[in-house]
């Protein structure tokens, strides 16, 4: 048990409020903990997920609150900090260690009717545990959290979406609910907004991973489609109602929609475009990554078309190639031979069915659909022996696909 | 000496008419013979190669003229020809050793002023050999046959071209003859004919490769354009005059195009697009091979894409993409690591410049143009020491990115 400097009742009605009933005192100062941890970090710091990993929530919380503040640190002349790891981050903890906040922070959710989720709970997503020491410390959802952890496709790309990115997100989110895999994305305008939109009206679950708090929905412009997601499916962030989002928060935001969800698909991304940054933690985390090209005249495919370039993702263009990236059909880790090349193609029969040497296409060539012509006359013509032109012409005869008359062979039109 | 069953000053004069001025009895021979062989066999056929390899071509020759045909073969029941494959091979070529072909093969390049290139010429472009045994045994040129030799591109790409890929060609061609290379494809409707036509308005120099004889240009619609490549560049055939074109011959006539180009990039292709065949021969031989991505929605990209997928292949979107690939600048051989993945990316700093713990953009994130902030306030918002906020800050104000006034910290807008 924990001194938070507030009523035991109060604590628990705090607790509650974020949608957590009936909790032991134990499980009540984990929540605590894990709520203060989320209002003193930046997401991603990993530190403070080392930690809360080798001590748990409620002690490192305990070594945190009971912090003699201010440690002293000095700055080198390049702005770096000297001082251990540890007293490091405790510089950039202590700062924020305020009661207030994160009464705030629980007053927020239930206001909002967010819960608040930790990793002991059974809903917690298994998936976001990947990140390691850079995971979440705790998620502040709204809606269904059961979602988190079904299957899942990330559907991202440019705000500044064109008209063909959209509809390519749009049939790319109706086609992964129709195989029954949910849509996560960042409920931003252009192609998120898309991918949630087209989920929602097929029927399906949808994900908005958001970089401020779930109080106040970020872009204002999708206030009601992010409030039809808190309703029919979930609405999640690691900060704590009342943060703001801010470039930092959107980068570290991207690498939950990588982690969340099976597997990451780029629909359109301009060269400096925020998607481009959650492909890449998805590699980090070895989830496939498909890249969806467009015009190379387009500048909202310039980014797609730069990690086709350097990156080990696949190029994606329809619902089938989507779902063959999340069931791990197309890996591209592991399928290069010794020289570095893909060692097996799906699509060997590009030009066409197996024929070796050529022999069927070549016979065809040299038959007319009226003209008949002697096996000496088509083995001339084909530079094949009279004996072997025979053989084929026997197999071509028996598919129906050349006729022997009295004067010679003719080849069967398409439909004769 | 070959007795070829005509007078010597007959062959002289053939051989004259061919654009082989004088020769030796041995180099009229050899012309002689690699003619015959253009007559007797189909492009690619790789028993002639290794013959003709072995023993030389006028050995070869002698071989097939003395030898006393019919040989007979029989047919096993599925269509296979018994016997051994010298015997198979004999079989292919008898039916089609007819002198009064030869002839009309000279007859024809005297009349279309066409040149019989053979490996002993100075002129005969050393990337053939590469194909091995499958190399043409001689080569009939109308045009410049030293152009056959310079570095070049081949650029090629579907008949069913659309608006889009059209202009990708011509941008293509374009940049790669201001950068010196050539173009090289085959002729055809579609990608093929505007990579030809920008190369020669660029006043480039342009390779058409076909797949019939250089005496009757195929596609008729194209009979203008290939006489302005007869004259300005060069239009080659391992075909003799009088040969048309057959599929088969298309397929072949690709592997050409790949060996004579130092890379091959695929504008536009249809899933059974002939030129993503071009693409193999290329990657067969160790070639670099670029694809431009295109619209998902756009089958004339659909084989563009699927060869992104399934082959080791690069992403070429602009002309200095495209001339790194020819200059073998991206390799898609050996820059896998143990992962099978890519090791390393030209766009390691697509969503910008480094600021590995991101603590430029959280302090630019937090400070105000107008409101001036303590570096106390600034460091709970930004989740950092404020000893490490004042570095950064003093980093930045060296930058000029920021402004300390009386009251705080502002930052300075753009411009301001």
């Amino acid at each position: 048990m924990i001194d938070w400097g507030l009523p035991e009742s109060t604590v628990a009605a705090l607790v509650r409020g974020a949608g957590r009933a009936g909790e032991s005192v134990a499980e009540r100062d984990e929540a605590v903990a894990r709520a203060l941890w989320s209002v003193v970090v930046e997401p991603g710091d990993g530190d403070a997920g080392v930690l809360v990993g080798a001590v748990g929530a409620i002690e490192a919380a305990r070594t945190l609150l009971e912090h003699p503040a201010p440690i002293s640190l000095a700055t080198a002349t390049d702005g770096e900090l000297t001082g251990s790891a540890a007293e490091r981050a405790l510089g950039r903890w202590l700062p924020r260690r305020r009661q207030a906040d994160v009464v705030r922070a629980f007053e927020s959710a239930a206001r909002t009717r967010a819960r608040l989720l930790v990793p002991s709970d059974p809903e917690w997503p298994a998936a976001l545990d990947d990140l390691g020491a850079h995971a979440p410390l705790a998620l502040w959802c709204r809606g269904d959290v059961t979602l988190l952890s079904r299957p899942s496709v990330a559907l991202v790309g440019a705000r500044a979406a064109t008209g063909y990115g959209e509809h390519v997100a749009m049939e790319l989110a109706a086609g992964a609910v129709s195989n029954g895999s949910a849509v996560v994305s960042g409920g931003a305008y252009g192609i998120d907004g898309m991918a949630h939109r087209a989920a929602l009206a097929s029927g399906g679950d949808t994900i908005a991973v958001l970089a401020g708090g779930v109080d106040r929905f970020y872009p204002a412009g999708h206030e009601a489609l992010l409030t039809r997601i808190a309703q029919q499916g979930v609405v999640v962030s690691e900060a704590p109602g009342g943060t703001a989002p801010t470039r930092w928060r959107f980068l570290q935001r991207n690498r939950c929609i990588a982690a969340l969800a099976g597997a990451t698909i780029v629909v359109e991304a301009g060269r400096r475009s925020g998607a481009l940054n959650t492909a890449r933690h998805a590699l980090d985390l070895g989830r496939p990554v498909g890249i969806v090209p467009g015009p190379v005249t387009s500048a909202s495919s310039a980014g797609c078309h730069a990690m086709l370039r350097d990156y080990p993702v696949v190029c994606v263009t329809s619902v089938a190639e989507q779902m063959e990236l999340l069931r791990g059909g197309v890996s591209t880790i592991g399928d290069c031979d010794g020289d570095g090349r893909r060692v097996s193609g799906a699509n060997d029969d590009v030009v066409g069915p197996r024929d070796p040497d050529g022999m069927v296409t070549r016979v065809l060539d040299a038959l007319r659909p009226r003209r008949a012509q002697s096996v000496e006359e088509i083995a001339r013509s084909v530079g094949e022996s009279p004996a072997r032109i025979r053989g084929v012409l026997g197999a071509l005869s028996l598919e129906d696909r050349v006729v022997s008359k009295a004067d010679g062979w003719v080849r069967r039109g398409p439909g004769a």
